[in-house]
């Protein structure tokens, strides 16, 4: 793990902080605070910490993440050499914005939704920065929500071009159940109760709705639950934070790709003291 | 360039495709069009042609990188195994969607504030996805934004922190003067009238005003003009799309996070249609 | 992926193949045939023909990996400069010989258990040569096995120190269920008829009978069934080629690391003329 | 070296070990020993410290590398987190249970041959498993094999191949001794008296006699030493456990591919006891 | 940073220290003290204390960086395996023998030019070896020069072929000017008055005066600097030790690829004496 | 090989190359010359090539490597798109100053010292640029040298510091001899007459005189020949240009790092024309 944080350094450092080291003598020590700028539920403080360990210097826990700090909370503290936490700080901090604005929509959304539901989960997609998915399918957890399959080589999940190819649902799933490890779920997305019905015939673990409006969503759901109750149901498609209460009430997973690629980042500074 | 791609294929791949191994014959062909799903300025084909090509597909351009693409307007197209076209769908539209909805913003903000000043210019900052920031400047750069510093490397940025241990703007820019490379500008932030026009004194090349309202700016930039008009002014700090025209009059630059760290992403979609 | 090969083509060429170098003039072409020394699953073929590939020389398929290649049958035929024939050779036979072995027993064991039960499913283990797993679970496949897990991320697998930690088999599988994404199955490693029962019960997908002999392990699956028939069973431990059909009647899946740890490599060799 | 180990463990983690995250508390420590379950020459001990000194845990050494394990011994006790013990627990296993498979091989054979020549020395080959060869080598030489040449830039071997192409053996010969660095020894491949004699007399430093018969062998060595007695004889191809006793008593070196290629392994276990 | 030092330690190791593993036993321990064999400015100190850090060992600074050790000097000392030591050395001294070749030649040139013109600079190129750049760059810093440019991303250099394909000193310039991100300075190559003129006259920050012979040179820089006394002036081209000198009065920075490219090494020696 | 050109294109282009991209139109294409500035042996030509490959350009051969080129001489042709012929010009010539520096110089040795033995070679050592060494050993090999050991895993070399730990001469030969694989040469250095001797009793394959003067020197070859005429001598230690010639009548090798460590580089141009 350690050597990813190093090219996350070395993407921000290039040949040398220029800066610091023109102007902050080598041994001169420092301390810093990491404060919330608004109220969050806060997650990255493990690559925070791992960002300043990598530097040589020495974070120390506030706030644990996966707790709400408040507007003007300090979350963490750091001490070490002044070069480190000037070189260091503004990448723990991408990491605290973007991974707490991830967190704290995931969480919120899941309240509003559990409100209709109890058990209903929040999920993210694939739709995810390039050569970032672990970090946020890491903070939709940490904000209570799912993290969905990480890559394609993680579950099956049988699309409309996939079904196209195999030439129906029925001989994609049955090519897949025979093939597939039995290792993985198999997931296939449909669009109309009868395609719903056979997936479930067919032995389906999860039956993905997508792009449906609620009102149809809710009433496949229902077919399907008569069906087979034990068959998992997943909406997605066109999701966002100002529809989602719609699919709460009948779907046992809503996902959403809004949760890592138009998420709002939260704001955290970095008070840096030389000793 | 191409292990890059290598590295973000196999982040979406990991040991393998199994839905597209299960379903899709090696052998089949299959071609696809990639579709706006809203009016944006297209950026990120050169990295979705990218990911095409490693995995061994060829993708042809239709709608050219920094010019707008309406809704529904097929941006490129695409040939090859079907497999690879599975494979590389989702990564594709990860790199189109977070890199349009980047130059998207930064083209509208850039004309908004271009009717108040046609010279001012539209900076990013380092408030990047760790790992991403290569793209996310360069989205920038398409919507017509200003880069800024890629890394610490890059220029001299003195930030308080730095002036506080060095013991003063004087101290601090004489000392960056005499020991910086001669290729390096030098940008120092400043708070107040006394301390810009003491940074311009010491030859500061940028002076950036950090987290000032548009009337207390106005009135350093005013000042900083009077004393050196070569000067460059540059604003920075709680500048938001709903904030920013209030700085465009006075400011030679106006740089935001938000460009990047909060951006919306554009949508977009993939049809893939089996030869 | 090529990558991947540049680095085993350096493992055997380190600063360069100077024997080649010193007797093989640069630009001296040849062709080469590879020939299986005994009668095999042909597997490792891609492998080979990438190390060619990687080395400038072109390979063309004889025999289909996952076919039976008799003694004495030429399976691929190789063609380019002299030095990347002699520089490659190793390695694509180390690679063809490794993989075909799995293979080979792989498909010789499915073939003896499935005389007994036309069901059942043989798998390979996570005891695999470390760096080496991605290429030996395809060779299971290629044989007609069934890769199980290709790690610690692909699946939950509850053993005795995690039920010991969590408190029971109850405990771990409420916890899990609780926790796990909804696209990963449960497996559960179990010792006796009453643990099962409760793994039953606790909504476990797959059971793993552990290190039981064939009778006890029969006991157990023939009460697992009756309590729920689509409950996958699984046996592990101590099964070796000389002990498998004893598990054949009563498990869906029979797992070894015999297939990966233990196998014996099928002897290859490559003719080399000089054009 | 570190790095090494980091891409083994990511290659069993991946995404992260999803069993140990849901059911073991972060912070809860545990302890293990790890048992052989049968007689061995122990290796590989070097490289299962490291993993687990890789995911901060600490092992400590109970038998050496390269002495003789009982079954049921404990060879290494671990203290640390139970997850780094749990993640570790199998790739730890898996460098153990190759590479004391092949120590202990190794050293069965060495044993049998030198009872019939004492100063015969029993040697690897380049047929190893791709990317585990500084490995497999290791445990050949703590077994008291003889590596053999790494790679291929380690010493001049000159096969069939290179002498069609170089015009005969005394030309390939020539040509090897003028222009190779005078660091590297001269190994030729010869499989008739006359071809041996004629290499000696061109200076090559060691014969290799391949798939030769062993009473042919030994016709052909005593000639060879009756012309030059510094000349090193060693045997390769189509040599294995069951037939290498026949070439001890007139060979320096005998070769065989069986010991990297053909192993068993050695089967270890692990028990963990949270604290 | 650290990885680097292993891929340095793994190009002079390879597969294994064959002479010390044979010879010196694992847990010996060694002190051990690397002299200076001739006067010079040190540098490459840092890059020795990471190998032996790297290896396990410790070293201690006697001589500061940057400042000169005279001949038979202990420049630092180191503890550890007696194997690490032997392991670090050549690698150690290969860093110290190139850095302090490059910073006393820096510092000797700097000090004869500094006579003559008290503010010159002294800088290095990108004639540099490939994949040494930093640490060249590095040395030439610790020598009192100036870095100059680390990369083609780090200022603008509009050089001839620039200006060719452009179409002219006028038009690139305000190209560059207009597309450039604010942050880089703008420097371009001319040959002529005329041509030096023009770019003062588009904003040129720095003009370099590229092959002139001295006499030419000094005309260029004097009317260049009556139209603007900020414009920096840089010489480059044809500079050599041996000639520098008449350089220095007229211009601000002298750089010259003969630092990095053609410096003769200072000799180390290390002393290893056993415990 | 491939990836590591990428790594030396990064190294100068960073972020990328800002003033290309600013000036040069994307599909803009060019071609160029490049020109050997002084008399030089070629060499580097093939990692030149490798540069523009890796670009996207085209490069074609006029000066074969290891032949000399006479000032003002085109040694190679390039073709393909400006920037990408602007981008790799810097990184093409580093390859080729270097190392033809290296080729020239050991070229020139080689010849004066053949005039006075016929039989002697010039050879390289381990004091390289360190992640250069595999260069600089080709250009001293295309230059006629010998490269001597590639790192410390390619031949035994005992020096004093083993000899010392070992306890002496004969010990350290005895235990080399006994574990070190038989592919392997054993050297070790000696500096008086009856070391020289002891070491050849003991069987060593080579004497290496370190930092004798020439007449010492030539003492120790006379006795260590008439012990065994077999035995290879190697002087090394303080060699130099300037005094190599007194070496050359008695050894058989004589190596000296100035051919990698204090070369001067031959100067190469480029021109490039749009076309």
């Amino acid at each position: 793990m350690r050597s990813r944080y190093t090219d996350y350094i070395r993407e921000d450092i290039g040949s040398g902080d220029v800066t610091s080291e023109l102007l902050v003598p080598p041994r001169r020590r420092a301390s810093g605070r990491i404060i919330a700028e608004e109220q969050c539920v806060l997650a990255g403080a493990v690559e925070a910490f791992s960002v300043f360990e990598e530097l040589g210097a020495e974070a120390t826990e506030v706030v644990k993440e996966g707790t709400r700090a408040e507007k003007g909370d300090v979350v963490m503290t750091v001490k070490g050499s002044a070069r480190a936490l000037l070189s260091g700080e503004r990448l723990a901090l991408n990491f605290l914005m973007r991974m707490s604005g991830i967190a704290t929509l995931t969480n919120d959304l899941l309240h509003r939704c559990r409100k209709i539901n109890p058990k209903v989960r929040i999920a993210a997609t694939r739709k995810t920065t390039p050569g970032f998915r672990q970090f946020e399918k890491r903070a939709v957890s940490i904000g209570g929500g799912d993290t969905h399959r990480f890559g394609l080589d993680d579950a099956i999940l049988i699309k409309d071009n996939h079904i196209a190819i195999a030439g129906g649902i029925r001989e994609a799933l049955r090519s897949a159940r025979q093939a597939a490890s039995f290792t993985k779920k198999i997931e296939i997305e449909v669009g109309t109760v009868d395609d719903a019905l056979t997936a479930v015939e067919e032995g389906a673990d999860i039956i993905m709705l997508d792009n449906l409006a609620p009102e149809e969503g809710e009433k496949v759901a229902r077919e399907v639950r008569s069906a087979n109750p034990m068959t998992v149901i997943e909406v997605s498609g066109g999701i966002r934070p100002d529809n989602i209460e719609a699919y709460a009430s009948f779907a046992d997973i809503i996902s959403l790709g809004w949760l890592t690629h138009s998420v709002r980042s939260i704001d955290f500074s970095m008070d840096i003291v030389p000793e």
